[in-house]
């Protein structure tokens, strides 16, 4: 056996767009490029016809983090990446989240052992709730260090949110120690004082959550931590931009020369706030933030994409169960929408929306997608070469894509611990056949391949000062 | 007698320009403007060759506060308004400063009384440094109604700053009862970083201090101001916006369509940063806050000026003795800047610094000194057209103004209790030679006329929804 | 008799609002302001309840040019100056307009000669559309000298339109010269082109008319000769700014310190581009150029307006007669849109729309009301103060207004020699009872006093180089 | 023997940074990427330490052309594809130039027979000088068909121009054809002007050339461009854009949503126009349009280039030999600047001085050297997959390039016809060592491998509508 794996036919697909080839691997690396390979494999697989992608990468994603008070996330990391398997995604990286008055060591610690049971690799942002200095100091530079180069702030959300006094010392730190920043940037004292007008006025349910986090809030925020980045010398990564304002102010900086990234998710470019007036509690199940805007949102976003300004997609998938106590309804059925807990699973069906909405759609094109969904987080965040490419000496990580594939999103075939899936029934084209990590079959057929487990840990250098 | 005042043959200034005209005076207020004006008059003024100008409305004074610790502001209301007099100003607006645990009402009461020593009219701003529901609930309507129509809040500065929760709720506040917010719009948290770093760092004197209040801190913080403005539709004036990208931040929000004034001060349009760096504690005596930036940035503003972006020209006049205690050495003669307080005195000089500098440098026209330093104050705060304009039925707060005067700012003449001035030295074109007071001479030939007292409250009417 | 014309009792307007005062008038010009004004005179009246205001400054007009070919322009000057009377307006700029291959001074004077008849006082532009040498180097500046000193010019219309080339040449000449140049501003090429598809794919009626001409076209065009005023350094002024767009491009150059000032004209802030889809020919009746718009555009003109980067209203006045083979019809009922002359009515309505539109609907206050149709064009142009204000020495044009009529605007009242109005029936709130013309009564009670003449030419000084 | 060529151990480029792997070729194409490649090769080249390159693509090259008076461009396409093929330049994008008056099909034949000369592959810009209807109606859409869709017209120089009604008609038979139109963006008439007053002024010398060109008179023709673009919806291509605020008019269009590309060329980002200021007539040397311009200029460029608003490096070689009457001095040594021919050449030194200022400085990683220099160029113009990337099935257009070398530029390793170049002296980082093109060296050892010929024409696809 020359290889351990050959797909044949396929037309490979990279940033630049696609080309016809046949890919050798061979000790889970891809190893050979070529117009017929010659030599033989364990297992050959004829890709005529399809797409090969490298697997997804993606870069934001809740994966069995603590409970806070009574609400968990239901994805453990079993469920989670494969979860991620069967959309596609290969690479996670997810939080290593510390608890307020906690270790972030310890955090981290435990976190690796409950990582065990992913069935893709992983990373960790270091999510910093309570940075003390004992954190900042002591915890910090070793955590960085052994591979662990992002840090992930909330400027929003009580138990999480830092001061803006914080953030500057977490960016100080992140600056010292060799960091990128992620930023949950929204303006937090006008979330709380809209949510508490809504609230009074009796505006309560679902549909009015929208006008409690305005994308001008967003904007402004954007806007703040762009001024400390800008100041302190720090790159900067914001998640989750919403739309068109919030778009055009991470532009500004980058046009003053300020280091500033942003993503945006599938969510923003799929839902709009009049998506959440659903009968009864329904709603719920789009209750994310930032919430979504509307379609001139989506079309401002795809702009954005096209044009750099927003260089990832990422899923921010928060899995919380909608019919359950310990998910959207921890406050019981109806609970007004302060206390219903924000997020929503997409590990799974990141690619394929992106896909549909963006290739078949004709809004991006293929090499825009790869670039988007798995090279530019990856390099970004330090994995590149290894992870989001198809390139000589790249983990074979590798995705079977049926381009033409029509079909309807089911909750069913999703593989998260979730009760429902707030993309159920669109029609989406394009979708993942097999996805191999590192050459080995982690998905295919429908059907997660062999047990948990077998993803590894990516340790990740640190970012240029 | 048929006036009590005729001022003949001057050039009578508007914010349209000049014209000749005799002016008439009757119980306190301009009866009669004409071309040779009949009657006699128990006071006759030849103006011919000079300039009459409204009385300077300054609408940015710290008057007789209560101490802050050990640091006490040096001039009372008989010191300031004299001082306000010899400059050409007959309209002073001040702060009835709320300390926090204390009542707004109490301090509002206590003001009325210090003000009896007043030599010109006055109005209050209400700042608040402790929104307790007692005082937005209770006082301010009741506050606002009498006449006080206007709230000063901090954005930065302990002990004066509100949170950014407690900013929207003043701003709640002011759009119920009808008052326009004015803000200190600097990033407080970036403040104190960049502090503690230059102070860490042994960057300890004056000439650091600019460097600790970056303007990109304060247009971020006008921004943040501007989107609550914009999203809970409330006017919001910005009070001394010292350089370029502060005035761009203003001007984006006015384009936007959001109810944004702001104001500049002679300080921005003289000093820079580097004049801070002089020998010894020396300059200490320029420093406030926010800081000098640079002679493009004068320009800048200039500019701002001109095309009305920034409406009104104020002194921020806060006096506190050089060589004292209780004033700039508090912590002693080379104290590290962050225990210096901050303020400079100016109440005397803005009008002859901006026609010097702005008029007789040909940056502006007299129509445009006249709106900048009286009628667009006057308008923006409930004064005019009482206040702020020869015109019949206006207050006869007049100025007999030599344009061509050259003389050299001194101490000396302006009147006030500090011990030094900024501008100690300066070559200025332009003098008062006699400032009435509803048509009662309080300063003259270099002398205050009179005792102190006579200066009366202005109650102004609530501001539209 | 102390006065020829006591006014009492009325709100007396300027550009900062109003204040009540008699007004006396000798000789012509203003010489008292005053409450209770003692004396009598030969003409008083009470103006209890009414606003007075400075006679309306009109500093775009077309009256009694050379016919272009067939087109006759209907209004010679006693026709024009009545129905600016009739509307308010006292002082007018029209255009003395060189023909090509004719010369510019030989204009001049036959223009003077036509203007014995204008019942209002009068100044010149000078319209140049062959800027020969002989234009350029032996007539322009004794013209300019001898008052005339803005200069028309057209970047677009086959038989008006200068090169760009040309364009350059006349800056040149008007920087040397101290002359203001007023520009028409729209791509020639691209009308052209446009409007060869159009009429190529069938659209030709009316109703096409804006698209021939779009936005974005006229704020190129403004780049361009921003950029070329911007080069030269000299003054240039934007005529009839339609909309948002054209507005930006004016406010960025404004920005960068171009001296670049600009109006726009009532139906701009009335009409729309959908106005001209009416049934058989008659969209023809508002068929001018640059277009309408949209309602957006409305609410960006006026905010423009407030702001101040649009600094007067004028009426681009164009009178041609509708049912007349010497006016819309000239080449026949339903003609193709490129065949039909643009150009609308305007000089008596537009007081009126301004104030009802404007004031009544509380977009602007009175003083900006007064600003932009009277004082700012007076001094743009160099007739302040002698025009545009109520001040003491100015010349004694007064409008007795009253604002609270509310009525229907039909062309029988605006006596223009015109046989339709574009504003026919629509409800307007403000209208001027009587007209003063240096004292002199020109209209009152619905009908022009005495016989045409009487106005003046006003010479103007030259502007700053 | 298994490949034709096999280049081992090299760090192979591509737009997303470099990764070890052997290279192998067959029949000119490149058929395996792999680590340890199984196999022989005809000709095999170690590699290790060095990068591999895709061959340059350089989309604004002047070969050949027709002389303009007494003008000739020195280089025909042995002397400029061997200097390309020595500056690792593989495919050039030469100009079949219409000369006003004749067939625009004659010319593209005879431009066929002279590229037989060419030692690396080619394809053709239509300039379009005359665009008569046999032109745009019986020529182009069958020499678009052939391959050439692309065009380029001039909007400045005498014998060049199109007037704007013929820019517009030429871009809607770009779109009817599907061909991008790539556009030289200066203002013509502005520059005509400033160049009259220039030499009118005595100011004649090389050194007054750059303000005979100002970079707001670009920024402006790029507004008026960009504005046809949007209007008729057509894609644009901006050639050699000098500096910041050219840069920002292509982004403010790009931001809108206009399908306008740009490029830069090296000599925007090394020069100045103060290096024009030479003794004697030497300033002639860097005569080029637009002119170079300042070091914040280049700066600003970068971050364009950075930011993907400008996407491509071109060389805009354009060879005038100095001492020569038919090139620089065709008026004479000492001529008006308006008398000399501009263009420089710089085929040969696009690659090493992008590396050398790009990379080597670390303004850019060696992706974005690929995707400026190669693939982007490749793709806009429709020469991608072909070429532009060292893919499985693209040509073997490959470079081994030291990126260590130190070296000095000279003339003598240039390889052109010209008689100086003004990077002389310069010194730089990286060189090529071997260029192959389609598997076939074509210089090696510095100098050309073979005799001219062997270039092949590249027909490239329509442009989508």
């Amino acid at each position: 056996m020359d290889y351990d794996l050959i797909i044949r036919n396929g037309a490979v697909a990279t940033t630049d767009g696609s080309f016809e080839a046949d890919i050798g691997v061979r000790g889970g690396v891809i190893v050979a490029l070529a117009r017929g390979l010659a030599g033989t494999a364990a297992e050959e697989v004829d890709a005529a016809g399809m797409l090969v992608l490298p697997g997804g990468v993606d870069t934001h994603t809740h994966i069995d983090q603590p409970p806070e008070g009574a609400v968990r996330q239901c994805d453990d990391f079993a469920a989670a990446t494969t979860s991620a398997a069967a959309g596609g995604t290969t690479t996670v990286v997810c939080f290593a989240w510390q608890l307020p008055g906690t270790s972030l060591a310890a955090e981290v610690a435990a976190y690796h052992q409950r990582a065990a049971a992913a069935r893709v690799d992983y990373a960790f942002h270091l999510t910093i709730t309570d940075p003390t200095d004992t954190v900042l100091r002591d915890e910090l530079p070793a955590l960085i260090a052994a591979g662990n180069s992002s840090i992930k702030i909330f400027m929003t959300y009580a138990g999480s949110r830092l001061s803006d006094a914080q953030v500057l010392e977490v960016l100080e730190a992140a600056r010292s120690n060799g960091a990128l920043v992620c930023v949950h940037a929204e303006d937090d004292a006008l979330i709380g004082h809209l949510t508490r007008r809504l609230i009074a006025e009796g505006k309560a349910s679902p549909k009015y959550f929208p006008q409690s986090k305005p994308i001008l809030g967003e904007a402004e925020a954007i806007r703040r931590i762009a001024t400390y980045a800008e100041l302190l010398d720090v790159p900067v990564h914001i998640f989750h931009v919403s739309g068109a304002e919030a778009a055009a102010e991470v532009e500004r900086a980058q046009r003053r020369g300020v280091r500033l990234s942003a993503e945006t998710c599938p969510q923003y470019l799929t839902f709009t706030a009049a998506d959440l007036d659903r009968p009864g509690f329904e709603g719920a199940k789009l209750m994310f933030g930032p919430p979504p805007r509307s379609p001139q949102d989506h079309e401002a976003l795809w702009r954005a994409l096209r044009r750099g300004v927003l260089s990832v997609i990422s899923s921010d998938h928060a899995p919380m169960r909608f019919d359950d106590p310990q998910g959207k309804k921890v406050a019981g059925e109806g609970a007004p929408f302060d206390r219903v807990p924000n997020g929503v699973p997409g590990i799974a069906t990141r690619m394929r929306l992106i896909f549909s909405e963006g290739v078949s759609k004709g809004r991006i094109g293929i090499g825009e997608f790869v670039a988007l969904t798995a090279t530019r987080p990856a390099k970004l965040f330090g994995l590149y070469p290894r992870k989001g490419a198809i390139a000589i000496g790249s983990d074979a990580d590798l995705v079977l894509w049926d381009p033409a594939h029509r079909g309807i999103l089911t909750h069913a075939e999703l593989w998260d611990a979730n009760d429902y899936s707030p993309y159920e029934g669109m029609e989406v084209t394009g979708k993942p056949m097999i996805t191999w990590l590192r050459g080995r079959r982690v998905y295919a057929g429908g059907q997660p391949v062999g047990g948990p487990g077998g993803g590894r840990f990516l340790a990740r250098g640190i970012m240029r000062p």
